[in-house]
């Protein structure tokens, strides 16, 4: 019987110590409950992604030194017997520098620290290369299956593979042969990010790989919000059969533990390298070590180290691993935005935001995200009512402040629009149109980027993705920010998230934090006399499943025909996503949910004369 | 004899039409220059880079379906005859969906038309994947070298392969391949952007591959601006031994024309399919056809055509091939900036700019930048005078637009700039300090953005790449644009390019466009009381020096105090460089000249708490 714990925590970006700290308080928690085999995410170390950072040789060296670092500081707190895997950044030092490989040759490296050691180190073999990912650019692919010994009682020991994220969802490779070492646990650090609905998808892949690695299966997933990525955590183990064993929590810190029954390991190791088809075109090498026999630290000594730092929390799994409840569809998109707009925030080194309430329900729902992510107290709000502004406007804002205790200004902007207009009138500037009511957006933007400045708070934006589709934003104007919550939440889930928040509150006996005519009453951006959304844009429903099918299953105009979409409308809506990409390439970033949120996971060229065929 | 011509033209991103008339109008003048072969630049039929537009079918169907047409539409104009090589947007259809396959299998392809026909297709192999290039995100590798055989007096042929631009990059594949089929000629088409020192770069690449090759290399590069990227052209023809025997112009559109002295095919063709490793752990094919043996079009019977059209110039090349000037390093930097703006303004369809004018030197150089581009008459500039301009400021601005003959408005931003004021000092907003500062120049982005809004101009930023890398600037404020010329141009070369520029103009007997206080004058941003740049930064000749270290070579702090710099002042700017990213990535594009532009070349994690260790 081997106890493990995954523990899916939320590193930081560049804070080598900071995320060392989480490896030592964790696998001290681990240890207290009894694992002797601890499991962190992929480059738990450094966070995740780097980006140009894997380029960097200091931080590179930074990397290497902190994981000996780290290893040592286990051994040093009582640690040293537990087999810790953890994900970190190294690089290959045998190949010369030749054009197309990425500078310094950096691996997204997984290591086993133990009695003070780094005892085996591996790389990530399967590289992605799309979506969010672009690790063609960042790392040199690994050869190796390190397979480690880990006596337990008995005299008796298992044998734990190690592979890394992406090794899973592609054919060949370390699963494959995986399966030909004979291990009997294959312990796999992620960072894979939210999407909706992935979830089920990380699922089948687990049980499938299992299956075929014939190996029961750790898989540990980074939670946490950075930059667009918000990782949602879910951490799951299977056993080798497929059986679900343990399931991690969405979007917490948590230890997801369970007793693993493996077979046990043949007598003789057999030879230290073995080089094996990889069913993939390449050949990978397992390589064999055998952990010695320390004992893991008994619960009550850690325990009393523990419970003296303050940090421990034993709960001892009932039965073979632990579940947490899982959270229904809007709850998890809504923890989505939360986690990125906390992490957005904090890791950013601000402690509050601000933003424009205009009493519509794209604002609304960002101020209470905003809310749920950093507490009430710390969320500004301006109203900044112009001559176009309804009384609604600013009944349902101050509605919505008072419902949550927000720190709210008003601001009124005609005497800077008039000065404006004032001033651009012997230029031609016109009184009314686009022009006009980009003006109003503008002041709004400077107002808050002033405000900003002046005291230190973040900026949201509170752009929906319906409106960063088709462009029906002003540049400059309500797309200043710093970060956007729902840039990448249709606007007709951000009525059902509405929806879905007040009913929440209702559900714990609290008041709903968004005034119900903001849910109801029909859009409008207010800069134009009697101005509706529908002026300018097909009705919301019909529009943002015919996004759906155009950005995130990538149809061409015929099949968006075929799928029942109106001719003239494709044409149109086709036409406003593919020129709006100028001023999605100047929006803010915000958590993504979906597969395509306008990030590097979808770019047009600015400069394209590209258009869809007319539907015949 | 082989005459060939390189057609160094301009393609547009997703303007299949107009590129495919480029191929008819620009082998109509090979044709009628007695050229036998024309090779067009990489992905000529769709322009490059195309991002997305890959994953999308039916742009892959167009593209496709417009390699037909073009070939037949050669056919029919009495084109058919000259054997016609020309990068185009193709798919493998063999491959079954799998998780890291780009969606569809599209191929970065060659063709090569004749006859009417497509006669035989080829795809890139090496694929690259760093710097400005993402092609693992795009694209599937190719795995042949064509090789035709070409016709040629006396009842003989030559042989001629084909590759595409990074396989010449790397080591093996279809150079290695190339060598072992025998072939007298590489044909290679190209989109290589510009890059400052690039074009020795390859020139000597170029030598050094027609030598491995044991063939004559014909590179055939693009011109022209896209988005970000300039491609210079630049096409070079050199012999089997190396030596060079024709150099095309830079960033002009040009036929690049030799007569090559290639060795006899040998009667018999060997194997139509040959698999040959190819030294990068690849195996190629070599695939062999044979062209019929069309008499080429007479020079006099086509020249009727062409000149009935109204394109043809005839120059019969003296001697071997054709050289063109070649341009200083200024000159070249100037030419790469100027052919940017041209061609995002135009492509793009925008016909006027529009710029604040400052007195300062940056602005004077955009200015003249984009005059020379698009022509003064389409050149509006804006001066915006505060209570903090010298009256320098405004007079030297008034100077540069009389000698250029720009469209010039004055709009003082003192009134609007104080009803922000007024309207936000009770919410404590300070009179003076970064937010007041920033407030000025928000009002001046606004200013812009409406008049670029109402008379449909493009807006230029004129930051500089200092600037850029050091954060300083006002986001939504000086940085508010379409487009940046400058952005990659740092602060020491602005002054080169702008001295060089008046020099340039006297020589030609004009007057220099710039006025010489706007050189000579120490730099301020004016918006606070006797500001100056060097309040904030070390002079421009130190600081320029020291980001050319850090950004461009990407050396670390220690690196950086042993090449000589200050260790204070590396401390300060590599932590200003590393936290200016939030503001770097809402920029506008501008033209790359550098290898580093921060563009996708250069991209840190914004949420990023790496510090480069403090030198000891």
């Amino acid at each position: 019987m081997l106890r493990i714990a995954l523990a899916q925590v939320n590193a930081t970006v560049g804070d080598l110590d900071g995320n060392a700290g989480l490896i030592v308080e964790w696998t001290r928690r681990a240890a207290a409950r009894g694992a002797r085999v601890v499991v962190f995410p992929e480059m738990m170390l450094t966070g995740y992604p780097v980006e140009d950072l894997a380029l960097r040789a200091s931080f590179v060296e930074a990397s290497i030194a902190a994981l000996h670092a780290v290893a040592a500081r286990l051994e040093a707190e009582g640690l040293g017997g537990i087999a810790v895997v953890t994900g970190y950044l190294d690089r290959r030092t045998d190949l010369a520098p030749r054009t197309g490989l990425p500078a310094g040759a950096p691996l997204d490296a997984a290591a086993l620290l133990h009695g003070g050691r780094v005892v085996i180190t591996s790389a990530k073999h399967h590289l992605p290369n799309y979506g969010v990912f672009d690790e063609f650019r960042y790392f040199v692919p690994g050869d190796t299956l390190p397979v480690f010994r880990v006596p337990v009682e008995g005299g008796e020991s298992v044998e734990v593979a190690m592979a890394i994220c992406e090794d899973l969802w592609q054919d060949g490779g370390p699963v494959a042969v995986c399966a030909r070492s004979g291990a009997g646990l294959l312990a796999v650090p992620n960072a894979s990010p939210y999407e909706r609905g992935k979830d089920d998808v990380r699922l089948d892949l687990c049980v499938r790989r299992a299956r075929e690695a014939g190996a029961a299966l750790a898989y540990a997933n980074m939670i946490g919000g950075q930059d667009e990525l918000v990782f949602d955590g879910d951490s799951i183990l299977v056993a080798a059969d497929g059986a679900l064993v343990a399931r991690g929590p969405q979007f917490e810190e948590a230890l997801v533990m369970a007793d693993l029954d493996l077979p046990a390991a043949p007598p003789d190791p057999g030879p230290a390298d073995q080089p094996v088809d990889a069913g993939d075109g390449t050949v990978i090498t397992i390589r064999r070590v055998t952990l010695p026999p320390s004992r893991p630290p008994a619960a009550t000594d850690i325990e009393e180290t523990a419970e003296a730092a303050g940090v421990l929390e034993v709960e001892r799994p009932e039965g073979a691993g632990l579940f947490w409840p899982r959270l229904s569809d809007p709850a998890e998109v809504y923890a989505a935005l939360v986690t990125g707009v906390r992490d957005y925030v904090r890791k950013n080194g601000f402690r509050s935001v601000i933003l424009a309430l205009s009493g519509g329900i794209d604002s609304a729902l960002t101020a209470t995200i905003a809310a749920d992510a950093i507490g009430p107290s710390n969320v500004h709000v301006v109203l900044m009512p112009s001559r176009y502004s309804s009384e609604h406007s600013v009944t349902d804002a101050e509605d919505l402040v008072k419902r949550q205790g927000l720190h709210a200004l008003t601001v009124p902007i005609a005497s800077m629009v008039d000065a404006f207009a004032e001033e651009l009138a012997p230029a031609g500037f016109p009184e009314t149109g686009a022009p006009a009511e980009n003006l109003q957006a503008r002041v709004r933007g400077v107002v808050l980027m002033g405000l900003s400045n002046a005291g230190g708070h973040l900026v949201l934006t509170t752009g929906n993705k319906s409106e960063l589709a088709t462009g029906y934003s002003t540049l400059y104007g309500d797309s200043a920010g710093g970060f956007g919550p729902i840039k990448d939440v249709p606007k007709t889930l951000v009525w059902e998230l509405s929806r879905w928040r007040n009913a929440e509150a209702l559900r714990a006996g609290a008041t709903p934090p968004i005034p119900e005519n903001s849910i109801t009453k029909p859009p409008s951006a207010e800069l134009a006399p009697g101005q509706m959304d529908t002026d300018s844009l097909p009705p919301y429903d019909v529009l943002d499943k015919l996004l759906d099918d155009y950005v995130e299953k990538d149809m061409g105009t015929a099949e968006l025909i075929a799928a029942g979409h109106d001719p003239a409308l494709v044409e149109r809506v086709v036409r406003l996503v593919d020129t709006a990409e100028y001023k999605r390439r100047q929006y803010p970033p915000g958590p993504k949910i979906s597969q395509k949120n306008f990030g590097r996971d979808r770019r047009l060229p600015i400069t394209n004369r590209w258009r869809e065929p007319r539907p015949s």
